[in-house]
């Protein structure tokens, strides 16, 4: 066979097209596409802001009945055409593209990348980035439009139970405040935005995290959270009372998870309203 | 303070319990719990065997409007003593333990676990187990049980558009079949299991794989995934079919992702019904 | 083909040997082998205790210059036959087995698999399972064995300059303290085993941590670490100080990540002695 | 204390260093520092093109025995003031930089990122980035200087056993090239970089995966990996003969990784070098 290398450079006039023949069991599919697609990706934000970054890409379809399978290359077709255009706002166009492309009643779109936004140290002020894992999805079938915006926002939390019960000190610990809302796609009206997201998350922790910190900072952090003590369940109720009545969400699900500093596994709540 | 250290082991005879205090923000959760811990388990299957394994487990309440928090060190305790008793039909059981010892309205458990089952070559017999990711999920909430029992099935898959457009050879690649089915918890009858699931999905792809290949296996192997090409789609619409009429399950979700050969993300498709 | 099924099922007398043939290019191989299988092991401890497990496991063997590969189906076959039989005294006789049966000159172990080992809570005593990853690896070139054993303990350290800056509180973390040591191989004697190292390592942060804490054990350790604040540069010098003088040490290296609960970067700090 | 919350803001005039104490145990230590640290950097190629990515990074510097421990926070500053200007032959300028600061006699920097690079498919042209994980690392010790480039770069392999011992198809998967070579850092003379390796590596699978493949395209990589099939042990050896003369390595070491669609274990080899 290797004689006949040449042989893979030459193609036929006509390559048949197995996608687009009727499958053997004709049951819908909801979605088929590309996933675990990491790709470099411009963010950006509604303060006018742009952002590197590299997201870990899914794009998909729904599939009739009839049809055997998607065109997978035109995925990252569109996705090459769009990777410095990623945005909450632009998200209907892309998913219209989407859905015109592959010839589909529904297109899929999902995004997930670290933005990493400056933060300045409480008292020196000095700055450096601290990363906020995100994720950006959409879906559109016919008229109708979901889009949901996560983030994760890492968060110093210190127990009030070992607080209360110590003479002295109290267990803390890196913690994850992760938000997910489902936007009211199709409306026109402000939208929220990753930013307003992670600010909401930073307030509800016992104190913010930072990438810098020097002396005068560290004392800042360390009393501040002595003087804040939040159980998971504390935040998860803070984060969900500041955002059940924005009127730019229209379902949310909230999930604070703390890395126990006093254990080897994690403390966790959840809620979620509709 | 170190002069002191004696301090720590004298606890006073009352210990305040925070977390059953009123918390300042009175909006009940979904789930207040444990996630992320490791524990061995014994896994009971529907045949009477039993498996050692490793699971990462969470465990969770729901916490009332007027309570601050749950006490933690119970879902432990309770791990601990049903450890070595995990299987689809006790899951209800521990369910109820949780619910007790929490004084909750909903209990929730979850454990994912790789499952071993040993399987023989094709040709020779030569056999060694084969590694299944599986998750077994219960949440107990008022008289209503919903159990999810899902399994991650390695199979092969060679793709049917570059066998028929290529002069010779085609992509193969290892995928994943991903099936979760929602099982009628409360009632009685017989019960899904996880190795009915498995089956479904190893005989779903282009060939079952194994541990263990000898020649005459890997022969057999080559030449069967070459004979019975299928895409991502026909693999989820493969077993979609096989499920869907089946009695024991109540709603179900497939998710086949193939680590594509000829790229480095991958491709997947997915179905739901109820 | 599919008409010509059968065909996979009926094997020629005798299949060629491609991996006994001579490469293209004659560069002898360190390694050849098998990674990242999974499989369930029994390991054995020094006190006689066995614990299940799931291991990952990679089998090597080096591949003389004239011979193109290694047959990787006899690895699999090794490991099925000795999983109940994992220790660090069997680990020569395995590596024995595995030389013998590749026909090398040198043959290569690694089993990473997390150990469980009950811990009783300080005061109250209520006892849980608490997970330590540990790695067991063997290389047997000629005469020559090296063995090195590692554990990965989870321990609560709070930062000392957190604590002196602070008028109340101190910033603490989960910690890992990464202990890998090389053992005289093919020496008789005692040998150093991974409840040993697990330890050492707990008795060098801040506080041991637990998987299950009352209150009272709670307070316990709260104060208990307070009391005995310590940087990854303390920790990894005590760890360094208790295993240097060893005699059943050959060499060893020492890694201390503190997960810093003001960041969601880490902290670590390293040492390594022959 | 939440009524002397404003205590947190004032601090001292003077806080203690005590870092600059002398520890308990006075032993040296190898590296003290910052670890998974996660930054966008722009990195900088031989070609002069420029790669916006984000890295995980860790910097660290030597420990003297009578020093406690090292100031965190300087090394995200210089991260910060660093992160657009990485490259390999800025290297050693960020190196003797991170040893003043820190006033150290030993500076460790390493970085781990996707790198993003445009590769046109064979046939149609249709152009898309494809990731190859790299990483970075440099240590400056007294007047030696040790930088270490390493690539992770997919391709596609085809088994030769499996294509010869079956009348038709042969089973094929996607593998990991790494290649890690060390670089004579002091020397001038030209530096081999991310893209010289990353050729060398694409070249040596059955063939190069892409991210577009129109059907044109996949009919070419489908007969071009059939034409070329390569055990792991076949791919480490071809990379190994094209970089052992190469000048600009001093030491090396290849690790080819299979991802064999017919298990769901792999399949790899190694070869280092000085």
């Amino acid at each position: 066979v290797n004689a006949a290398a040449s042989l893979a450079t030459i193609h036929p006039v006509e390559l048949p097209d197995i996608q687009a023949e009727p499958p053997a069991i004709p049951i819908a599919l909801d979605e088929a596409g590309v996933s675990d697609l990491r790709y470099p990706i411009t963010l950006h934000l509604a303060d006018g802001s742009s952002h590197h970054t590299v997201a870990t890409v899914a794009f998909a379809a729904s599939v009739a009945a009839d049809v055997r399978g998607v065109h997978m290359s035109r995925f990252v077709e569109i996705l090459h055409e769009w990777h410095e255009r990623i945005s909450v706002p632009t998200l209907g166009a892309l998913l219209e593209e989407l859905r015109d492309r592959l010839d589909a009643d529904t297109a899929v779109a999902r995004f997930a990348f670290p933005l990493f936004l400056e933060r300045a140290a409480p008292i020196t002020g000095s700055a450096a980035y601290v990363p906020y894992d995100c994720e950006l999805e959409g879906r559109l079938s016919g008229n109708q439009a979901e889009w949901t915006v996560t983030v994760r926002v890492p968060v110093k939390s210190l127990c009030p139970c070992s607080r209360e019960i110590s003479d002295y000190g109290a267990h803390n610990q890196r913690g994850i405040v992760e938000i997910s809302v489902e936007l009211p796609g199709s409306a026109g009206g402000s939208l929220i935005d990753f930013s307003d997201l992670i600010t909401v998350a930073e307030q509800a922790g016992s104190s913010q995290i930072y990438s810098v910190l020097k002396r005068p900072d560290e004392r800042y952090v360390t009393m501040r959270a002595y003087e804040n003590p939040a159980f998971v369940e504390d935040i998860t109720r803070t984060v969900a009372d500041a955002l059940r009545a924005d009127r730019r969400v229209r379902a949310g699900r909230i999930r604070v998870v703390n890395e126990e500093s006093i254990h080897s596994h994690n403390a966790y709540a959840t809620i979620a309203w509709q």
